[in-house]
């Protein structure tokens, strides 16, 4: 467990809490993942979550505050990148009684994680001339289509759409596509489609209903997980998973708050249904399923909500509600 | 004019036969962009467009469909880079009568239209590794900024907000960043605000009335443009213009909706909504005005609309119903 900064210790505690109360089979390590400067004057992770990491193989992490200034790169990168997270999987679906302007969204964006415009090779080729690289290769792209076809399959879904701009960027996303289609050839029982990345945001605030599974490079996963995530309510209640080879780490995507640190006003949501996935990803889905089911009936019912979710109740209010839930299905 | 391709024609028609009941002042030249092999065996934008556009500096343009095969690039992107057309400007405002989900959307998005990830510039490094090149001048970037701050200050809006990824492409998106603040200082009559593109996304479908003015690099201008499209009604109701040092190009974004063309089913208003652009950017805009007024008039009416805007009017019905109010509002 890695709680994080800002609301991250509170919302960990309360997903802690309510795991026992579903008395879910998990022993949490805790580890702070704050970088410390190696001999070379160079920031760096701290050993313990490599030893944890490659004890347990699979993580839960709060929000982050990247420390500011130089050396330092974003912390949720660095993770992602160390651990070779390849895949990362945001389902979007909307939640009974809470932000209903668009009641029936039923998706998951699943976004390669190690490349693409998030390659971190720049130049400055001349004065006021700089040039970012975006680097795609057929081995990370096959492999984050396989990932998305399994995905489909093993959850019960039809489609899957490989987002692009292969009309622009002819041989990045040419390439990207390429692979979407050599795998989708493999798996003919999953339909496949292709869509611009500009056409997929034209249609989805029209009919996001139309979408299943979307793959995608890098950077247009950042931005439809997010505007996906708009349409439902926001990152306080959308899941993430980072899944890789050897291991995996699930995380709420939405900020530390600051501003509600420490006050038990934050909404725990978003970490407990990363902490579902995680779960299922750990083959004890049927905790998963007590837990998400709880959570969503306390969320349906409306009352002991948090105030980001409209109501009046504080974190743990909201945590011993779910926790009561949890014990009546047990 | 360029009637390009599809139902291009017929929109084109139905546009200057609006110009003429409003007794607008234009003479237009009707130009084929459809590329010509050149003696290098490359295929190269037609004489004509470059003369024509050289005397009149103007120009609209309907649909284009790109030729399928080898040495062609989109000829959309073909005719923004050869009139080196830097700033691509989209309004988007919800219109009345017509999809209500997002009744109060109003903003712009003015984006970077000759570089970025739209650079062109692609290699195959090795077998199955490709780059594709981000290139940011601050040139282009200060050029875009200032066009920004002077379009929002002459079209009476209060912010420009920038759109970027500085956290991930800390030189490039840096840079583009670097040179809004720059030119922000020199205009703080207009206020000034910074987002991450994602943020903007997750923002935009739960409450898009707190944009304004956005300016942003060449990609994600075609992605939010879409975006703020489809919260509106889509691509059949929103103009676009592409304005250069030397001239400009103003243009309706959809499709050249090959299914539909030569049936008189056509929707012109995305084409009509560019030419009253066209007609302020030339001095015209009482021209402008009255041809908007009338136009958004038959849309409110709701009687004589095209099947795309839930009607059941020909392309001539609903042209012939413009021009009646055209002339009314004389
Ligand atoms: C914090 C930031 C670097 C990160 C990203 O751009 O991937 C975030 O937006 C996300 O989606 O997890
Ligand atoms: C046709 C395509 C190359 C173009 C773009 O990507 O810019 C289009 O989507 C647009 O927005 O004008």
């Amino acid at each position: 467990m890695i709680p994080g900064d800002g609301i991250g210790p509170e919302i960990s505690a309360s997903v802690k809490e309510i795991f026992r109360a579903a008395d879910a089979p998990v022993e949490w390590e805790d580890v702070d993942v704050t970088p410390v400067k190696g001999p070379d004057g160079n920031y760096k992770l701290p050993a313990k979550i490599f030893e944890s990491m490659g004890k347990t193989k699979v993580g839960l992490k709060g929000p982050l505050e990247t420390p500011v200034g130089k050396g330092h790169r974003s912390l949720n990168l660095a993770l992602r990148k160390e651990f070779n997270l390849y895949a990362n999987v945001r389902p979007c679906k909307s939640i009974e009684g809470y932000q209903t302007a668009y009641p029936s969204v039923d998706l998951v964006t699943i976004r390669e994680n190690t490349e693409g415009e998030y390659s971190g090779i720049e130049h400055e080729l001349a004065k006021g001339l700089v040039q970012s690289v975006k680097k795609i290769t057929e081995k990370a792209s096959m492999r984050v289509a396989e990932y998305a076809f399994a995905y489909a399959r093993d959850n019960n879904r039809h489609t899957v759409t490989a987002v692009h701009k292969a009309n622009v960027m002819k041989m990045s996303d040419g390439l990207f596509l390429k692979c979407c289609r050599t795998v989708a050839e493999r798996n003919k029982d999953i339909k496949f489609e292709e869509m611009y990345l500009d056409t997929v945001c034209l249609n989805m605030p029209k009919d996001p209903t139309q979408f299943d599974v979307l793959v995608m490079p890098n950077l247009y996963g950042d931005i439809l997980s997010d505007l996906c995530a708009g349409l439902i309510g926001g990152l306080g209640v959308t899941p993430s998973g980072n899944i890789g080879e050897d291991g995996a780490i699930f995380e709420s995507v939405h900020g530390t708050a600051p501003d509600i640190a420490g006050q038990d006003k934050a909404n725990p949501t978003a970490l407990l249904l990363s902490a579902v996935m995680m779960l299922r990803y750990m083959g004890l889905g049927d905790y998963g399923r007590r837990i998400e089911t709880a959570a969503l009936d306390v969320i349906r019912e409306g009352k002991h909500l948090t105030g980001d979710l409209g109501g009046r109740a504080k974190c743990s209010e909201f945590t011993a509600e779910i926790c009561r839930k949890v014990r009546e299905l047990d």
